[in-house]
């Protein structure tokens, strides 16, 4: 069993999503938003550290996976991403999980099929594939979609060398995620 | 007495520098940077989280400041200083403290008196505001800048109105700052 935790960080709300990988399946445990309100940034990231460090705290997930947007935006808007996701890894790292990002393409490709998938194509295979009796919101979705291929890579990882994990085509260790000899993720 | 942590947040390195404000007076306390090694951005947002966290439970500072700089450059650097811009701020507000942020302009124009000033006019100020025997790194002097402009800016507002501070020209209250009547920042 591998509880993972799925992140899609943004300055106004952020999506999370765990769910439970056990071999090549996974089924879902939570979802949800953390909406936040106007105001001073310092609290707008202390609602968004404080948050996952309590659903952290409460499932006790072992990885973290965040994906890693293209962005074609202003360079104001992508501080305010870079500050949201920075402290939503902070969560991540502090409470000892180990943290893996995934480029947007990639986490659709794995999910869906096409790296040119849409929002709702994703909010669908969600759907399907964790068995859920309606679609989570679009940022849920993403969040979910994102363990869910943290989840293959895992999988895949654990098939081809034990104890390693790969993050964007890199090899990358995993203290905390590697166990016994001959079933490294559980 | 007032133990103020500056934070100038970068991607490759984090300067960061503690002064404690006594009146309209500033005493140096400490400074340095935080290097952050090449390898996955987890990881290095981990150094800058922990770092800051001990140096935070090490010093016991009760307010924190944080450059708000202006963006010239690509939204792939500006979300790169923002992740780490959030991981600073998160240490901050997880340990209790409060965080304010200023403008750069603001910064210089405080500490040398022209928010057109240059790097080198911020570590001569710094050095002779603050008594130093030789100039910080550079990215040291703009921590210690920061914290010596909101030192400034708490004294100010304890001069104008007891138990409020003010950030960035608005008035934004900080709980675990204000203090008795009479004297609200010490």
């Amino acid at each position: 069993m591998t509880l993972i935790l799925g992140i899609d960080p943004g300055s106004r709300k952020t999506g999370f999503g765990i769910i439970n990988a056990v071999g090549a399946k996974a089924e879902y445990i939570t979802s949800g938003i953390i909406r936040l309100p106007e105001g001073a940034l310092p609290e707008r990231l202390k609602i968004i550290f404080d948050s996952l460090s309590t659903l952290i705290s409460e499932y006790r997930p072992i990885t973290m996976a965040v994906e890693d947007i293209f962005l074609a935006r202003d360079p104001r808007a992508a501080l305010k991403l870079g500050q949201a996701r920075g402290a939503a890894i902070a969560a991540g790292t502090n409470a000892g999980l180990s943290v893996a990002e995934y480029a947007a393409r990639l986490v659709k490709k794995s999910v869906v099929g096409t790296g040119a998938a849409n929002k709702s194509q994703v909010q669908f295979m969600v759907t399907r594939l964790l068995k859920l009796s309606a679609a989570p919101a679009e940022d849920a979705a993403d969040a979910l979609a994102v363990a869910l291929c943290h989840a293959r890579t895992l999988g895949t990882a654990s098939g081809l060398s034990r104890g390693i994990q790969y993050s964007r085509g890199r090899i990358k260790s995993m203290p905390g995620v590697g166990g016994e000899q001959g079933s490294p993720v559980k």
